[in-house]
């Protein structure tokens, strides 16, 4: 007999939180219970369409759920009482995770927020290949936001190779998502974060404990995939060639290339359309190639890449299901089974 | 003993051709050949990364290709001497394929061209769902663009039902396909067709031969999907419900309702995408049935869609294919065996 | 002795607003009185910066602009108690010039209002060359849209001429101004306005009572100038040549030329800079002369149009007070002056 | 008896050469004899709406030129051997510049380069506050490009009075420019400069030869302003108080301010246009007095501005034409007078 099945609830389905139900249905080792929202337009009707169970998130949404047409089960607390869900994916909108911190610890559920929340909310930062061994049988853990997950994928892995004396990351942010870019995204300008660092940098932090770095970020007028620009101050001298074999070993970055016509984001978003992956998601980060370089003296390097925000934390949020159940004790084999579900890949072609 | 397969050739692996190219692998009676294209970057390496055999269009590009680390199968005029082909989808730039007729005509083989091309390349232009039977048996069959197709769509189908005395169309197009949006796009502006009318009025009169219409157009600052404010005098009186009627029963058109929260392009994108396709592709034509409006007389409707300029010709060309090659005589049997394989809908949710 | 001035406050330093301040102050027989807004930021520190004497339209407002460094001369209301001012020309948000108006009924001042309120805020609704005699000595006067005020110039000349059976407009609408699209613009999307007809059609109705026209309109990615594509059946047979003469002689519309290079919105933007005159502004509208079309029978005509939206109203703010004012009885007389005033032309080069 | 004119030709009237023929025009010790190009459409007809005396750069455009309406006085060569020019602005595209040396240098006239010039081609680069004295008497030239006279002008004054060790500067460049953005601009996307540093490093050490920096860079989706985001390592200790000293006392640098409600390239657009100048042109680098920051050890400083990239390098080909011609040797006399004609502030509001 096979072990059981850890019972899954997404709560907020928008960006993330559609992405990782979708996930979860790939998991052999994981089921599905439902998702738990409190819109009533075409977002949820898509969950209905796909045959997920809805629930209200709060009991006084659910009339005019029912009323625009919305199958609802029953009430996230209804739920939660039941005994019926092991672990809640939070991707509610930022901060509302933290009151909802309050429900799942009066039902003992254990629950995955994201990175809209404050590290405090969990206590736990998260990143899979940097600390998944932190989170191992905590209540709550927080997949970092997609950026700094970008940060922690690659400058962390460059930082337990090569050793970073600082690191400083600029970065051009997506304005807003797809599906919010009819009402309030931004034309023709770009719009700093005029609070230096911006919050990236100390975010890094809650995973990296021991990484020193500042970024700096503003918004530009597009709605899909930031683009990082990273400089980084080596303890130890470094060629190309030292950084490029560093990153070939981390898993879920991949390289792109210049030279092979990938010019921009836009490239990058049609190559992952290419893939075949449902909404055509990348859960890699791409660094293109051409852009690694080196100061003339070796120690300091340069390199750039592009963050897929709808989709590059999703394979976290499953590997931090299965290391705070303690289902998967050990990184290497919770992150080769997620990217084997997912079909994350090592190298493009 | 089965039918023999379809053999197809996709020659040019852009936009159209790589969708085509995936959707003769889902059908039963088809076998994807290969792809034959020119272009040696990271557009023909996804292609071997799905596995597809590639040709070389020209024998020139054949080292260029090889150079860039492309396995290439063989030339395109070799394949087709050969006989393994019985149909070339031909998705090559606009006016290119009235360059490679030749070859077709002198290896005998059926061949699908694009919208791209004049309607007297092929001589028989085609929309599925209004002209199936013209095009059975024909060498050579081009069908209209995904502007066109959707005007013979939509307005085809109240034409038939409802009359039409003049249609008048205004699209806002969209301005490049993503993959070029980083280097010939359009930022915050407008750029008008001066020419009026735009050639989407006479080219839907190639299909739909009785259809009195006028079109306008313009590009606008997008990359996805174009959008279609149409207005159309009838010869008889209708209402709303009418209206709604014909299109619920027309196939490939479905529903979307802006009092559901989709509001723009964006948002129809989101859905698509959430629908699963490869590539978040839409096959079918989404009318805002909040847009639908009659005249104080009832007899001049008003209606606004989204035509998916990507994807919406995919199932076309499939049932194009059947057309020709005279496998499938039937109308409605070709489209239903078609919007299976491609999982098209009538209804959202 | 000359005539004395026309005391005129601006009420609401918008986009508008700011705009009928400077042409004010260029003409001989009006005094800029000053503005009078409830912000406290940037916009209204440049007023200060030009001198202007700055006013608080609600009391509750004056602390916190006090606050911000912005040199408060005293309340609205005070200043309309005063007596000292002749005419308000009310450039607030949309709705709340409706909620002004009691106040200015009280003080028996007269009022200029914008297109953002309804007809019926006024009782007059003006565009200069269709109805300056219809305000003549009205307390209250409504300039219509920018939009509306583009459709009534070219449209309504036409129509004078030629006589509209039924005109047939589609606007491709700047989603935002400037100076909000940093936060509330779109992106990567068109965005329809579901309502069919929409409000300019019946609008223009209220300048050209007897005027045959349904519109439809959609936002697109960009944030200056709206793009008007317009179909016209007329009463009489036309040659492009009858319609060029007529638009030739109209007030406030030239010709641009596509051959000219003039491709698109941006090429208008840089030609109104071009043109030397605060913010680049165009207070005239461009019709593409090369998109003027007619269909085979001569019963129907084509055109498109640029519609800048942040200053083609300006010259009729300035008519509308002296029609109200009845400082100038003389339609072309005023229009002459304005247009002297502001530098208005009437060929391009 | 006054001094004589400096006659000064335009070659290039584009984005730039009409901006510095304008400002020449306001020069009191300058003339300009003419503007001279090869287009032929709306670009150089509105020069001559201005009464700017056209000639051809080429003598084969001169038929086209005249068949296109365009008055053409004669050609570059002959307006140069006639002796009647002193200082050739070139503001032809990049490297063409490079082309033209060879014709200045056979008539023995001065030229200004701009920033798309290498700067070997003029040998000395220039930044009026920078290095004035070090082109004084050349006979090239050549002011660099907006993005590094915006370094020049900020990381160049911190440097003097405050010493930078090292300084690292990330741009989010406009993609193109505003007349072009109908046919070459970018949609949804960022487009990153691979190779690193980009040119921008390199070319600031043209100007300050022992500055040390690097740079990234990378396109956004918007035609007006770059955005920096700039890092500098201190040798000496400083406070957010002291670097706002520095820049305050810095000629052509302004502060704009976030708690103001100027949130992005938008903002600054607008306040630049309220400004009045012809355009809405901005001369000055306005920097974010929020984005400020210093670094916990007090030995790094972060701050961000934007780059008006039309219009920053107008008062700096004006000085650089007294410089070269001597007719003013004094640095801040220049600058003064420079500043003065064209309304250059210190303090916006």
């Amino acid at each position: 007999m096979g072990k059981p099945l850890i019972n899954v609830l997404i709560n907020g389905y928008g960006v993330i939180g559609k992405r990782v139900a979708d996930a979860i249905v790939r998991q052999p080792d994981m089921r599905l219970v439902g998702i738990s929202d409190v819109v009533a337009d075409w977002r949820i009707k898509m969950a209905l369409m796909k045959g997920y169970k809805v629930y209200a998130s709060v009991v006084d949404k659910v009339d005019e759920m029912k009323k625009s047409g919305v199958e609802v089960e029953g009430t996230l607390d209804d739920l939660l009482r039941s005994g019926g869900v092991d672990v809640v994916v939070d991707c509610t909108p930022a901060k509302v995770g933290a009151k909802n911190k309050g429900v799942y610890e009066k039902y003992g559920v254990k629950a995955v927020f994201q990175g809209g929340e404050r590290h405090e909310v969990a206590g736990t930062s998260f990143v899979a290949q940097r600390n998944y061994e932190e989170a191992l049988g905590k209540q709550f853990v927080r997949v970092v936001s997609c950026n700094t997950t970008a940060i922690c994928r690659v400058l962390g892995g460059i930082h337990e190779r090569l050793g970073i004396k600082k690191a400083r990351v600029c970065i051009i942010r997506r304005a807003v998502d797809v599906w919010e870019s009819g009402h309030t995204g931004i034309i023709n300008t770009v719009v700093p974060e005029l609070h230096v660092p911006s919050h990236h940098g100390p975010d890094a932090q809650t995973v990296i404990h021991d990484l020193n770095i500042v970024t700096m970020a503003a918004k530009g007028s597009h709605n899909l995939y930031h683009l990082h620009m990273a400089m980084a101050e080596l303890r130890t001298k470094a060629s190309k060639d030292d950084v490029i074999k560093v990153l070939e070993e981390e898993p879920r970055v991949i390289f792109i290339n210049g030279s092979d016509g990938v010019e921009g984001l836009n490239s990058v978003f049609e190559i992952a359309r290419d893939l075949g992956r449902p909404r055509g998601d990348l859960y890699e980060v791409p660094i293109w190639i051409d852009s690694i370089s080196v100061s003339n003296d070796g120690y300091e390097i340069y390199l750039m890449w592009a963050t897929p925000n709808e989709s590059n934390v999703i394979p976290e949020n499953i590997d931090a299901i299965r290391a705070i159940t303690e289902t998967e004790t050990i990184r290497s084999a919770s992150i080769e089974k997620t990217d084997r579900s997912l079909g994350v890949i090592k190298k493009l072609y």
